[in-house]
Order: structure tokens, then C-alpha cells, then sequence
């Protein structure tokens, strides 16, 4: 894997050399350098279409199997019980507690009995289950493309947590396979639903920013105890896994998700390439030493995830996106989530605030704020954001995501979050890895529309 | 000059390209790229040495020649006149009016007239005038290293406005100047002495923090109006035409300045390389459209300058430094002032915040900030805090640098600043213009101090 990584990069070496030296009679001299690229852009098989604003037939009663049954499933249990027009008719996890947990809640619920399956390799079976038309991915990350692949060739719609795959490669194949089999392949980005982001994207929508400039968004979350719990942590440990073998930004989503939307990437712009740097490793194993003593096997792993790591993304259009992910480090949480134009500015973390012109040098006070998130509330939290806060679910966003992903399955909608986006967002996974293993150098990102991002000119997220 | 840059370039290419075949066999497989080291280190000439720590015969009254006396400069002058051992002996400014106004800010301080030069070469003759021991250079950007070198060649010493060279050849002069006259060039970087900041260098030095992982710093304010202000805005509108003829980030260290101390750069840790990306430009644009008429002068003008920088800085000791630049969106002013480390938390922009384990994820209490930043208040802001409130300049922190920077040359003390610090700050003007013009390649940071980074352990702000 190695020796391959060092032929492609010489291979690029000599193609950068031939552009360096054949660029001095270029007009444009604003860039010396062109960003690396690191993967070719495979071509569509014969019949194969894109699936931007893919509609398919409305499903009344939308079937839904549920595979890993751990915090994030077992809560998605609970609240599509809540959703008109949603049955859950499987469960599956390996954990056979996990899944009588989850039945539980739909006995709780009066809702009808799932059928049930704990092998570790039932989620096969799960993807082909006749009465299922939604497969909806809880599970640890390595499976998550995987298991959507299988669903999709099997004619499901796929909802899978994020990141929707570790890949490049895996990000190829949630698109190949959405744009063969046309199905949808919606990732479960529930912070695309939080109150104050829909409402800067509607914001952004309606101009109140001007020209977006940069973005920032990040996922600041101290998870160390979360790491380091063998029993109720992540199962089997599989995060800790993760961050001892992968540098860069193991979990780019959330920060995303929600700025790419507003800068309606895919639909008019979209990400050219990136930067990233991390910091070394410091917390991972001081925290490993502080709780299980120096010579404890935690504390010896070499945990290659840098506490933090930064991103800059360079968009088509000439935006940048600053991105970072710290999930070591003693400080509150942050998505940041921030928006600059030429006109406004706004920013959730770690001070909600909005800014205009004409007074853009300051905070708006919070009152006359208040009336701003009011009056451009989008339409779907007007819609459906009080039950939401009753229902729950990271404060209701997670409700909102749910709602959404079934009211546009119910009427044969575009899905608000569509397999492109789940491949985009996904991808700095690897691409942030690759530029950290660099030295920060730039790498493009793979344009997974394959030219199809300019047919839309902004994010919809649709209703009847 | 562009032709010259692609020629170094090519060599790189080709250098890179063996380093690249050459680095399968190497046994460290972290880094498979290299930065770019664009700049090469010039030799030391026989018998210069190091300005470490350097301590210069104490001067009982020191005589200042002050040139430019445009906003910074004519502060300078009413702060200076605070300060007992401090005399203003000359004024030089090439507008007779901005020497007029200082020279009457000495008489309503009850001191001495000065001598004044209002000649556009007139600083030349300043820099050898008799009756002076430190030269305090407030001019437009382009003077600040000519005026610097000619000073210390005459055997003065030098502190310079913010930042104190354009260019790597400038920041190398100031160091070859320095080191072979022994003088000292301290750069007036007065953010440094900010209250917070002060509060959080002693926090770090007495490990609250733990160990520092990541720091933020920034130079976020909406200038538009005054860039473009022909009468009392900058002379000859020359900020303006950075902004036209430069991209990267002009102006980094107002963010850079406090951080670096507080990771102890050459004192230890040293910045080995940075990657820079900017936005595109919109906003100087259509802010000359709205304001001049869309056919004006200022609005065909093409800025290079792109709205937003965002420079990340990896550390010899894997520590990262985030840098931003935008003086052209409405938002509100920042310069982030960020400290992570792995036992602690500190941010003063947007929302000036603490948070220290074992609650390092949630804010700490402002009351119990407030104690904290009580506790922990710098020793020289309990010395001089409260008369540098009265006195003012940015709220308190120039006085406190001026003092500082008397303090010191009276007591034959090293500078809190020294000449290594106003190269390293100030290279991240050419450095990230270098990486910005290509696509974000990493850009290697000179050693300015030539291999004696390591000679201190930390950063000291000495005290009899």
C-alpha cells in the first residue's frame, strides 16, 4: 500500500516538474503550482446517470431496517417511532443487549415488534430483507460504505451515518452505485439541521451575507473518556482504533456539512482542493498516563492522530473553508460554524452572533438578533422545530434530519443531503490525511458530480 | 523579479523530485514531501554573533528620534512624554503639518521642543543625528527596514512599527544589521502587552495550559473606509496599494506576536514551515463600486489581495499556529488570541473565555475567570496596568510596550522583542504570499537565528 502511495506521488513529482517548468509561458501566473492529483476521476459506465435532484416514487409507509444498535441507533429508534409514515421492521447488531434495547423502545413506543438479527454478518441478509425500503447506518465507520453499497445494489435507499466512508475509493463506490442502481444515499449530517444553521443558510439564501468569502465550521469535542471506555464507550473500542492509525481529519462532517450547503457546493461552486496540518500527538497519550499509569499498554500505542488538525479548503468560485478537528483537547465544544460576506457575518461558536452592514463592526445586540433568527427561521423548523425540541435528539436536530429524510421519501422528493454531498464531505477524510502525511501539501478534491455541479445554482431542500 | 522566482522555483522542482526518489529508502516514511525551502540561510560574516539575550550599556535618559507622525507616530510622542528617562530630541515626517502637531503635544507636555526634518530624505540624516540613542520608526510599511538598518549601522538602537520588513531579504538585513552593530531592533508589536494576553503568557509559563498544542491569532478588522479615505486615512493611501499589488497576509503580527511567545519560538520551539491560503477578492471591489460609482478608479483597480487569509504554522516541536488576515469584511474586530493545551483552554475573541481541568470542557464562571486573570496578572501589568489605563493607545497596551521597551534601554536589559522576533513575524509577509500564489504549498520558515533557537528555554520579560 506503501510502495503504491510512493509510485503514484513519483509519478506526480515528474508531472509537477514537466507543469513547473512549462507554466513559465502560461498568462495566468497566480498559480505556480496546481494541487496534487492524487486520484484520477473514473468514467461512467455505459447507462449510468447522475443523480442530482434524484426523485424516485413516493413511498406511503417508508420500511426501515436499522443496523448498530449503539448510541446513535438505538436514539434513531426512538425518535423515527415518532414519524408518521415510518416503520422500523428491522433490527441488527451484533450486541443481541443492544437490539433487545431498541425493541424495547418500540414496545415502549406501541409500535410493532422488529425482526431481529445479531450475527456479525447479518447486515448482508438485513441490505436484502423484503420489507425493508430504507437501510439506515448506525454502525461503526469501517462499515458504513459497505453496508450502503450492499443495500443500494439490492434496490434500498440508504440513510448512513457519518462519515459515509474512509475513502476516496469508498466515496467512488456510494457514488457509482447511487448513480447505477438511482437510488437515494442520504448521510445522516444532522448538524445541517440545527436551528442556528438552517437559519444562516436561509440567511445566506436570502442575501443577508452578500457574497459568502470563508467559511468555518470544526468538530471541537473532548472524546478522550469516550476513547478510553472499554465498556460503554464505542464498541469494541473502535474509535481509540481509529485515532491510533489515521492522521488528518478523522471526522470532517459536522464542521461541513452545514457551510457547504450555505456555499451551495455541488449546486454552482465547488471544493478544488485542500491544505492540512496537524499538531503532534500530545493529549492522547498524556491522558493514557494520567489514568492507566506510564507503562500501561494505552499509554505506549503511538496514537498517529495529531490533536489538531486545521483544514483550508479553495473553492472553485474562490472561497476558502476553514475546517478542524480536535477531539484530545481540554476546551468546550465548538462547530464554530461561521460565515463571512461582503455584507454580514454570523457565528454560533464560541459566541453566537450576527453582524450587518450597515454596522457590520458589531455584534447586533441580542434582542434584535433574536428577532433576526425568528423572522428568517427557515421554513422547516417553523414547520416541524418545536416538536423537534420535544422529541430530542442533540436538541432536536437529529429529529428535524429524521423528518425530513421521510417526508422526502414519502413524497418523492430530492433528498436534502444527496450522495454527492455524502462523497464531498467524506472524502477530506483521506484527502486531509494524504496532505498531513505532506506536509500540508495542497490535494485536489475529486469532483464527484463529474461536471454535473453547475446544473443546480443553490441548495434546495424541497417540500410539496 | 518573476522571472528570477521561477528559476528558484524550477530548482526546487527538480531538487524535490530526487528528494522524492530518494525518500523510499528513508526510515522516517511521516513526511514524504519536504516544504519548500525557497530562501537559503546566508552565512554569518567573521566575527558577527548572535543578539540572544543581548544587553547593552545602559542609557540614564534615552533620546528618541521619531519618524512618521501619522496616527502611530504623533501617539507615540504624547505616550513617550509620559515616561521619566525618555526625551523626544527629533520629529520627522514629510507631511510639516503631522510634525507641528507632535511638536505641539511636547509643549503641552511641558517638554523640550525637538528638532524637526520634514524632507523626504530627511530620515536619513535622522538616523546619524547626535542627540539620539533610539530611533522609533512609525512610517508607511515600505520605510520601516531602510530606516531600521541605516540607524543601527549609526549606532542606534531601533524599535519599528509593526511589521518591520516586507520581504525575507528585508527581515535578513534587520538580523545581519543587528548582529554586526550590536544594536537592538525590537519591533513595536504592542498586542504583546495586551492585558489578556500578558495574563495568559504567565498562565502558560506557569503551566496551566499543560503543554500547548495549538494557538490562533489573527488581524480581523473591516479597514474599507479607511483604505480608501484620500485625506485622513493612511499617507498617500499607501495601505491601499498593498492591498493592490499583495496577496498573502499583509499584516501578521498583531495575531502572530502573542502566540509565538507563548509556544517560546527561538527560546526553544522554532516555526519550521507554513502553508498559506486566501479567498479570493470581493469585497475591496464592491465596496469601491457602492461607495465611488461601478465605472470609478477604485473599482476597475484589481486587488490582489484576497479578502480572507488563513496561515497555518507547524513547530519544530509539532505545535500549530493558526494566522488570519482580513481588513476587508464587515465583521467584528478580532485577533483571536487562541491557547489550547492539553490541561487548559484560553480564547479572547469572539468571546473572551477560560477553561481549565478538570473541567476543561465547559467555560469557566466569568467570576471565577475574572480571579484567575487577577491571580495570574502579568508582574509587569501589576507594575505599570494601571497607569498605562490613563495614559491609553489601544486601551492600555501601547504604554505598557513603550514603557517597556525605556525600561529595558535604561537598565542595560535584553528586550522583550528582540530583532529574531521582528524577522520571524514579519517573514509570514513574503512567506505567505509565496504560498498563496501556489495553490498553498508548504513554504519552509528561515532559522533567522542560525541555529540558536535552542540556546533559551523560554521567553523572559526581564526585570531588575
Amino acid at each position: 500500500m506503501k510502495a503504491f502511495s510512493y509510485s503514484i506521488l513519483t509519478f506526480f513529482f515528474i508531472a509537477i516538474l514537466f507543469l513547473g517548468c512549462t507554466n513559465h509561458q502560461s498568462k495566468d501566473q497566480s498559480y505556480l503550482f496546481q494541487p496534487r492529483k492524487m486520484f484520477a476521476i473514473p468514467e461512467r459506465e455505459p447507462g449510468q446517470t447522475d443523480v442530482i435532484e434524484l426523485k424516485c416514487e413516493p413511498i406511503d409507509n417508508v420500511r426501515i431496517a436499522i443496523i448498530g444498535l449503539g448510541m446513535r441507533g438505538s436514539g434513531a429508534v426512538r425518535r423515527l417511532s415518532y414519524i408518521e409514515g415510518a416503520t422500523i421492521t428491522v433490527l441488527c447488531d451484533v450486541v443481541p443487549k443492544n437490539v433487545e434495547h431498541s425493541q424495547n423502545i418500540l414496545r415502549e413506543m406501541e409500535k410493532p415488534e422488529a425482526v431481529v438479527y445479531t450475527g456479525p454478518d447479518d447486515w448482508k441478509e438485513v441490505c436484502k430483507h423484503k420489507d425493508v425500503d430504507l437501510v439506515y447506518v448506525c454502525t461503526h465507520w469501517d462499515l458504513h460504505t459497505p453496508i450502503a453499497v450492499l443495500a443500494m445494489e439490492n434496490g434500498k435507499h440508504v440513510a448512513v451515518e457519518v462519515p459515509a466512508a474512509l475513502t476516496v475509493e469508498e466515496c467512488w463506490q456510494l457514488v457509482n452505485t447511487a448513480e447505477k442502481t438511482q437510488r437515494h444515499c442520504m448521510m445522516l449530517e444532522n448538524c445541517n439541521y440545527d436551528f442556528f444553521e438552517m437559519a444562516t443558510l436561509n440567511m445566506a439564501q436570502h442575501g443577508l451575507f452578500g457574497e459568502i468569502v470563508h467559511v468555518e465550521g470544526a468538530y471541537i469535542h473532548d472524546l478522550r473518556w469516550l476513547n478510553f471506555d472499554d465498556t460503554t464507550g464505542y464498541w469494541d473500542m473502535w474509535r481509540l482504533k481509529h485515532n491510533e492509525r489515521f492522521d488528518g481529519n478523522l471526522y470532517p462532517t459536522h464542521g461541513l456539512g452545514p457551510i457547504a450547503h450555505i456555499l451551495n457546493i455541488h449546486r454552482g461552486d465547488k471544493m478544488d482542493w485542500l491544505v492540512s496540518v496537524s499538531s503532534n500527538q500530545f493529549g492522547m497519550s498524556e491522558y493514557a498516563r494520567e489514568h492507566f499509569g506510564k507503562d500501561s499498554d494505552y499509554s505506549i500505542r503511538d496514537y498517529k492522530k495529531g490533536d489538531m488538525n486545521t483544514t483550508i479548503i479553495k473553492t472553485h468560485r474562490g472561497k476558502t473553508m476553514m475546517i478542524q478537528h480536535d477531539v484530545t483537547s481540554p476546551r468546550p465544544y465548538s462547530r464554530i460554524h461561521m460565515v463571512s460576506g461582503t455584507k454580514g457575518f454570523a457565528q454560533k461558536w464560541p459566541r453566537m452572533g450576527i453582524a450587518l452592514e450597515p454596522n457590520g463592526h458589531y455584534w447586533m445586540p441580542d434582542d434584535e438578533m433574536k428577532e433576526l433568527l425568528e423572522e428568517y427561521k427557515h421554513p422547516i423548523v417553523a414547520e416541524v422545530g418545536e416538536r423537534a425540541k420535544e422529541v430530542g435528539g442533540h436538541g432536536g436536530m437529529d429529529f428535524i434530519m429524521d423528518y425530513r429524510l421521510i417526508y422526502c421519501l414519502r413524497n418523492g422528493l430530492p433528498l436534502d443531503q444527496d450522495v454527492y454531498d455524502a462523497a464531498e464531505w467524506s472524502s477530506l477524510v483521506e484527502l486531509t490525511r494524504i496532505s498531513v502525511a505532506n506536509s500540508g501539501m495542497p490535494v485536489q478534491i475529486p469532483d464527484f458530480t463529474r461536471g454535473s455541479w453547475e446544473k443546480l445554482k443553490k441548495v434546495t431542500y424541497h417540500s410539496l
